[in-house]
């Protein structure tokens, strides 16, 4: 039988991501494409002993809730917000809770965006964030960008032009480039969005994870009139995934109608987990789990850029990561990345090719390299198959496999 | 600011649902409005079990997990319909786990329904269903069913006339109306959409809970060649609401579909819950405590009805419920039931009012009442009040309040 989709499933398709994840869960491929987090350092005592304390405050605790989220995490994460990252201003009604941080850019593009209608991103950026936007029908033009930022030149160009309903940007650590904005680029940006009425999507999934700590990067929400930001982050990346939740913290009349698409799309997200993360803030030491996830994972970036630096590839560009997940690397053009995947995997190492990141002309010629999910000793062995790989003749002579 | 919201929340506004679950958080109404199961029934034990369980296999357990859902309770779920629901011809891979089966209604109208599509449904039905089908600018058009389900004629008539993309129906004790459709009436529906190639999606959240243990009702999945119905249902009122589990089951080519929408709307459920459910399901005796569900829940259906009959409202109509949480009320033509809802609560009882479940034309001397969520006791106050209401002088003289 052939089955009358919707006309927005054109747009959807299986993504490079989907596709990792299985990757990784075969036999003995190094695998630095998939964005996880080492399940060593999951905090697995904590966790048990949190779901135990919820299981102590009796059976309400496994009924339905609000569609919003538990109110008492909500306000630990605003109290959180507060202290770690400047953001004030916002009360527990502006503030809601979704399966991970990909409901909410989910929520919030099923709220903003028209078929047709425009919005702007970084190039490359996240591509589970481009693949929302298109199966939303929504037009993405990329800004052009720097290792600061996006081009405030470029931007209020495209501002005037496009006439964009919003603006994704990921300024802490981004995935895939793990660039993160200076301070003037932030305050740019937020000019521009306030002159011209635009509400920004601030994704900070990564921005705990930082590796100087004698640096501040300010989120932008912090730096707004509390009207034009939308900040999302997630407790994935510092606590577990698997227990799938993130937040969303913007204007009230937002939050509102994101909080109404929710409705209809899952009532509420796992409350009983919410309730869970609520015990570990309050009898778990996450900040110093943080630290030492910051010192694991700094050490084990430490030791792939060594083995990119010591590679001497020729015509090899990165930037070493300021903290986040991800190496991004720029090799000589001739390398076509995603036609050179086949054979990588063969080898025994994987790594995301660059071009599904991009919004606008795909650099093909790009990876980005996961450092948090392997040991020190499997980052030299696959730096050791990768850099082997990328040097031979075979590397150069790649034809496309085909595109995301 | 005024912001510029997508097209598509003209149809979002906060339903009668939401506000339902805020009236039941509130003192000392006796809410006979919200569809939750008993909390005071919750396997609390059995359910601390099972995360303890999960939590032993180790650490993995809290690492990101592929899109479409532990695949061991995905094997699960294919066991116990096959054993208890007479659904067979389906493998793991046609299952796909979400965040309750509201999450299933959602992902299956994305990738089903452009606006301007057709819906038909059962009128009145599910209103959340409703909701997210206007959020999707869906068209949904009501046909005519009595106790026994749609009326074959003017399903072929509508058929025909509209062209539908697909059909949504709760054939065994739909909320709101507890009607269970006769064995003839699902095979005439089977009939129609393989005649016309059409999709249905069969939603069964209460057919576990059924208090004739001596009939039969073959679920559509059933009747069917495995290419027309899509079927879901969930543990929220088996288990628990807060784990936020359920699954569909359908032709692989929807699922698929729908599961690339789910990894753009939240990459995955809650897995940790998932696996959870799979140790409920190998280490509790679900079946025996679904068996005590029934038996406490008809009960409490029994003194409702038993209420309702001694009072000897003129006009009003009911069928006694064979199953699930609801009797459904139909009052004399002159009240109006939204209306009334404010003098109900100022006197201590809440009811969902007829008119959100409806499609087509309303019916507004209709209500609707849960039966699991109180104890005898608040039943019988509950109905005395409600019932006290309903002969006063007043109830005939109500005016609208406004819409939903």
């Amino acid at each position: 039988m052939k089955y009358a989709f919707a006309n927005r499933v054109r747009h959807l398709q299986s993504s490079a991501v989907r596709d990792i994840l299985k990757v990784v869960g075969q036999g003995n491929v190094i695998s630095f494409a998939g964005g996880l987090p080492d399940d060593d350092l999951f905090p697995i005592e904590g966790i048990e002993d949190a779901f135990s304390r919820v299981f102590a405050t009796g059976k309400k605790s496994l009924q339905y809730m609000e569609t919003e989220g538990y109110r008492p995490l909500r306000e630990v994460i605003l109290e959180r917000m507060r202290n770690k990252k400047g953001i004030t201003g916002f009360s527990a009604d502006e503030v809601l809770l979704t399966t991970g941080s990909q409901q909410a850019i989910d929520l919030f593009s099923r709220v903003m965006l028209s078929p047709g209608d425009v919005i702007l991103t970084e190039d490359p950026t996240y591509l589970a964030a481009l693949q929302v936007f298109k199966s939303y029908e929504a037009k993405v033009i990329a800004v052009q960008s720097d290792n600061s930022g996006m081009l405030p030149d470029d931007l209020e160009k495209k501002l005037k032009q496009h006439k964009p309903k919003c603006i994704y940007v990921v300024p802490t650590f981004s995935n895939p480039a793990g660039r993160v904005w200076s301070l003037e680029r932030r305050k740019q940006l937020i000019e521009l969005v306030q002159k011209y009425n635009i509400v920004v999507f601030e994704d900070d999934p990564y921005g705990e994870i930082q590796f100087q700590q004698d640096e501040t990067y300010v989120p932008l929400a912090a730096l707004d009139n509390g009207q034009h930001v939308m900040y999302t982050s997630t407790f994935s990346k510092t606590a577990v995934p698997a227990l799938r939740t993130g937040w969303i913290v913007g204007p009230f009349q937002v939050i509102r109608m994101m909080s109404q698409a929710k409705q209809a799309n899952d009532l509420h997200s796992n409350s009983l987990s919410q309730q869970a993360l609520y015990q570990l803030c309050c009898h778990f030491d996450l900040d110093a789990h943080i630290q030492h996830l910051i010192s694991v994972y700094n050490s084990r970036m430490e030791v792939m850029v060594r083995c990119l630096e010591q590679a001497n590839l020729s015509d090899v560009r990165f930037v070493k990561p300021k903290g986040g997940m991800f190496l991004w690397v720029e090799l000589e053009k001739s390398i076509n990345t995603t036609a050179l995947l086949t054979q990588a995997v063969e080898k025994g190492v994987a790594y995301v090719p660059g071009e599904p990141f991009y919004a606008g002309v795909a650099q093909k010629n790009t990876m980005r390299l996961n450092f948090t999910h392997s040991t020190p000793e499997k980052i030299e062995q696959g730096m050791s198959l990768l850099v082997e790989l990328l040097s031979s003749e075979s590397a150069k002579k790649t034809v496309p496999i085909g595109t995301y």
